[in-house]
């Protein structure tokens, strides 16, 4: 993941709340910094909107699924109906080996301890997908359109696509998505996306934080 | 795919564009019909949001992938992260079996011809499936989570979806979804769809069809 | 205000909760409301979208200000551009005539408690009103175009308008409008909305109100 | 009007659309340029949303109206219910002084020839103005608090707000408001924000011009 473009700072959201000319300092006062909080707290959000991030993301396809259900902010995604697919997979680290515990609604999830069984589940997965990119290749030798073949894709294969989206938005994604409910593989992407929040609006960024990371 | 409940009717199109209050009348005038050609053709669209279609749809995930771009509108869909997936997966048909013929940007597909290969491809597929879904239950056994197990089902695996639009971003679904260029199998979902529409609000459905299908 | 058509009930939320087939019963099982309980508390939103209001709205044109600028639904407007404004307008009630005190983002309102200057208070803005009504129709008389003669009408003018939303959007709507710290004016407009979403969806308005109206 | 802050150039688009990794080359090529009007033409809309305009604009409230049913976009407007309107008004230019002529949904507009007959129109409208400003003050003096007091204020009130609006969004606009059937006030507004737009991302805006005008 990188941030490929960004028109977003804190002053936007002061002089948004404002609607005055901005200022030409580019030092925060004490009362800008007061009104940021002020306005995080009494959720409104507004003001948040004014800036704008632009991401270029590489990620599995199921983490994709969930990343695109953000409606409020512009996707493009590659498209493996026209271009042939580059055979690069998910394979999931020894700590993302894991089982679940509990009822749905109230799962929580567990590493398997056992070395040996992890290792082959890592191993399971890994050839799976080399089994089924030989399968995609296979198809497209016999003269099977692009778009057909991918059918029998897993979804653990890479995708990639440009996001743009504000900060308002954006919390709303990190609210969700870097939650110790949400999936574990979508919370390592979504902790990348608040260090360059954080960089980019450093005083919204704590604002938002002190108030436990609800979405004004 | 089933229309589940629906708020459509073409009075609701004169109405909103009027703002009068709603006519006991059941009978659309010459005059309301002209409005809805005359809104049609010069794209005025929001008189066409004031009404709603909830679907429940059951489609292969690489065709409910493109549906889920569509930003206006609602979406909830079932979920492999919490329940078993029950193996259900598409198969193309034999006229489905195609290949492309062209360069990107100007593809075509070609059904293709020989019965023996195109049997052969099908029959590639659904054992793919077969497969796929064996792994899935033996990661599942093994104890691995359900939200990772998931992860080597191929995109062919089936999803369903409640989906809640209006007529507008309905018409802009069908304008790029029932186009020649589009995924044909998304094509024959929006053709079910179309029917639906065609079906609740004629008069706007057929000043539409008359408008070549562009949206208002 | 009227409700013009509706398609709301709290089953549609269990249902698209659960992307299962609509069942035939019309009666909610205590497990079904446990669950609109628990998808507003953790606010997962999404269920709350599968329905619809139409309003048909007439109010004051400060108070429709407020009203447009939520987002996610459709508006329909009648047009000064186009027809003759009627010279109706809002005129305070006895209740409403208030003065201000505190400091800005702390204001709170108080009645003005002296019979007699309420009422030349109420007084002067009806007088007001007629007089700009008459200049109004002084300018149409002498050739003016509607749309600039208009320009000259207090926003105290009554417009009206079509209005569809979800119940999401609409929760939101009215946690921000039926707020103590809204417009007097609109909160007693929001107040009727609320009635009409009580009525149509009586758990999940519960489970809202439980919750302290925070928008799922 | 001014662009308080923008993140757009034409090269966004082709990389959206690509979905490649930025090149590091400012210059875009003759394909690239292609593509663009591919794009534009085929209304493939969504590489255009891969930017950002934010716009500080001051216009009469009648302006603002139009401007806020843009619906894909954020605002943040000066609160006349916080602070205290500062009497600016619109009256208009010789130009702007116009009769209607022709049916509704058919109005022509033409400018009132007589001079005097102009000039007294212009007079009357800045006159009552100040006549409403007066009683504003009035109102404000005898203790009304600022909300209730600005209903008497005329559409013809200078409002102020921030805007920011990626490209597409920001055609569809256009589209709209610099058509000859817009609001003519609107429409000098709608011309500034084209300048911005042609300005940052010329080939975009050739391409958009090329084919009449359409929102992609």
């Amino acid at each position: 993941m990188r941030l490929d473009a960004s028109m977003a700072d804190d002053l936007s959201v002061v002089n948004a709340a404002r609607v005055s000319f901005a200022t030409s300092s580019s030092e925060l006062t004490d009362a800008d910094l007061g009104l940021i909080k002020f306005l995080m707290r009494e959720r409104h959000g507004t003001p948040f909107e004014h800036n704008s991030f632009r991401f270029h993301i590489k990620c599995p396809l199921f983490v994709a699924r969930e990343w695109f259900r953000h409606r409020i902010g512009s996707f493009n995604e590659y498209s493996a109906r026209y271009s042939k697919f580059d055979g690069e997979f998910y394979i999931p680290e020894r700590d993302a080996v894991r089982s679940q515990v509990g009822k749905p609604g109230a799962y929580t999830f567990e590493t398997i301890e056992d070395e040996e069984t992890a290792q082959l589940l890592i191993d399971k997965i890994a050839e799976t997908n080399l089994l089924m990119y030989g399968r995609y290749e296979s198809l497209l030798k016999q003269g099977v359109a692009k778009e057909l073949a991918r059918a029998v894709l897993p979804v653990t294969m890479y995708t990639q696509f440009y996001w743009t989206v504000n900060a308002r938005s954006l919390m709303n994604f990190l609210s969700l998505r870097t939650d110790q409910n949400a999936l574990l593989e979508i919370r390592e992407y979504a902790s990348d996306v608040e260090s360059y929040f954080a960089a980019e609006m450093p005083h919204t960024y704590a604002a938002w934080i002190e108030n436990g990371k609800v979405t004004p």
